[in-house]
């Protein structure tokens, strides 16, 4: 009798390179997937979805039957948090999210606590779908980052952050509350989210881009290192990937001042950066969303060279933001079919 | 009797430290000004604007009246171009661009040399306001980088550039050609700029950002090191600042690939970063535009530690992208004072 495989995803988390690079997709279960627009039909609100243990994990494992995919990350929202902080959150058709009037720091700070038991659903999601996946594939949790829930708290869909931005140089005190009502609530969330069943906890900063130097370390860096230091004083093992999406060289400093397991890197990642951080700790990334798109000679040239850069490191193959909602199923089952049989 | 003092900008662009760095805003003659918007209010079409010597002449020197700024910008659009070589573009108020449909690289391709011809009011331009400007005061002319403006003609004003890059990845030979026009079109723009008076050139690559690393060598690092290798064929010695806006880490390699001699740095740059590239050539950049509207002690801060940062290199003192409308001229004020004053 041999013992249980364990997820390549949790090997190479561990700061070891596997015999090929673990593959997932940002957004694997959505929009890109028949079945997932037809199970999204049934449900009139978004946020209703979500918080749907039945749907929500039927959602995560989509992607999961079509695919031979090393991790399922569990089917979720960044804006769960506002809304259970009390905020308005709801999605218009065709649109962006849109949030109600942000209530004050000490308004918000008090509804943590309670916070955590309105995302009890998710934790019901995490259970089903760890129970439904094979022991080899690793399940993953995740929220978005403080920063990046903040600029929806502030502005909506407004489209560069600089109404944020802003409100960061002219109201530090203000956004650094609201920053670390996040924190909390951010952690205790994902703790609940390792109790539950996630194996890996990923936190999603979409819009770490165009802060400079001084803001990034106040909105990025502080905020990550607060979270996990939190995580592991609750007790939470879980690796964390953090990803300070469009951070650019920012995305260094990172992996050198928090303390996340793995760093998941964008489209602009340079080979080299790539290499510099897994000398590290483990990297993920970074292939277009457009390229997965678009496909062709230049999709299969560029998997290759992801593979063959940064895969005889501890690496994960995923893109560098995620899945676009028209990209053919077709281009996502040959790299994966690429990946999977690649051996460094 | 003593030999005129040679502006501070080509003493630093030389890549030799000067007393205290030089200082000039992006977008310094601009909608920040009440001047210029008095002025602006008199020509109703803004290509027109650019276009009328006079005009363009005096917003050029409207913020050298006002201010210390060590050199000038000559007024006008990176989107000349494009109308130049045949394209419509026209400006609808309140929203960006808009350009008609784009002609075949073949028919832009015998317009180039026409191009520059209808471009000569530019270079009128250049000569008034070289004749009116003190000698110790530098004069700079530029161009949009050649991915920017295909970005534009290609796509209008659609907000993040997904159509270019994806257009890149699926009809490479057809955005390769696209650029080729482009490159020739702008050297021969940029030359005529400095026979007109130029003494620096800038390339003003705005839509650097989300590129991957291979596109960022076949969009950016190509093109602009034609541009370069042409101007120098074509006898032009004046100094090139080159900004790849939104580059992240790709910004160093942009730096050692590209003959220019300054690159310009955005608000992402960090201090190491422009350390790094100092070592082989001046930097110019990077405070935050949001900040400088913002004023306030952060920003005082903000433009100490850029100084400390960098100064004692070659160094200009910019911004990172260019000045917001609603910038207090006050702020501005206060800036260049601080910096005309700082000894390293």
């Amino acid at each position: 009798m041999t013992s249980p495989t364990p997820p390549r995803l949790l090997h190479v988390l561990s700061n070891k390179t596997a015999d090929r690079p673990p593959i997932w997709f940002m957004r694997q279960a959505g929009r890109f997937l028949p079945e997932y627009r037809a199970l999204r039909a049934t449900a009139p609100d978004f946020i209703a979805f979500c918080l749907n243990p039945q749907m929500a994990a039927e959602a995560t494992l989509q992607p999961m039957h079509r695919f031979a995919l090393d991790a399922a990350i569990v089917f979720a929202d960044i804006l769960l948090i506002p809304k259970a902080l009390g905020q308005a959150v709801w999605f218009e058709a065709g649109e962006g999210p849109r949030l109600g009037e942000l209530p004050s720091n000490e308004v918000l700070a008090d509804r943590i606590e309670a916070s955590t038991g309105l995302l009890a659903p998710v934790g019901e999601t995490l259970a089903r779908v760890r129970q439904a996946l094979e022991p080899e594939r690793a399940l993953i949790g995740f929220a978005g980052g403080p920063w990046t829930v903040a600029t929806y708290m502030i502005e909506s869909g407004s489209s560069d952050r600089s109404i944020s931005r802003s409100l960061a140089y002219r109201e530090p005190d203000r956004v650094d509350g609201l920053l670390d009502v996040l924190v909390e609530a951010t952690a205790r969330y994902l703790a609940m989210q390792a109790r539950a069943g996630a194996q890996v906890l990923k936190l999603f900063e979409s819009w770490a881009e165009g802060l400079s130097e001084p803001l990034f370390e106040r909105l990025v860096i502080q905020p990550h290192a607060k979270i996990i230091r939190r995580l592991r004083e609750l007790g939470v093992t879980a690796p964390v990937i953090g990803f300070p999406r469009g951070a650019g060289i920012l995305a260094q400093d990172y992996a050198g001042r928090v303390d996340s397991q793995a760093v998941a890197l964008d489209v602009q990642a340079t080979a080299a950066m790539g290499r510099a951080i897994q000398a590290k700790k483990p990297i993920q990334g970074a292939l277009d969303p457009l390229l997965l798109r678009a496909g062709g000679p230049e999709l299969d040239r560029r998997v290759e060279q992801l593979l063959e850069q940064w895969g005889s490191g501890p690496y994960i193959f995923n893109l560098g933001h995620g899945i676009l909602p028209d990209t053919p199923i077709e281009h996502v089952a040959r790299t994966v079919a690429r990946v999977t049989s690649w051996t460094s």
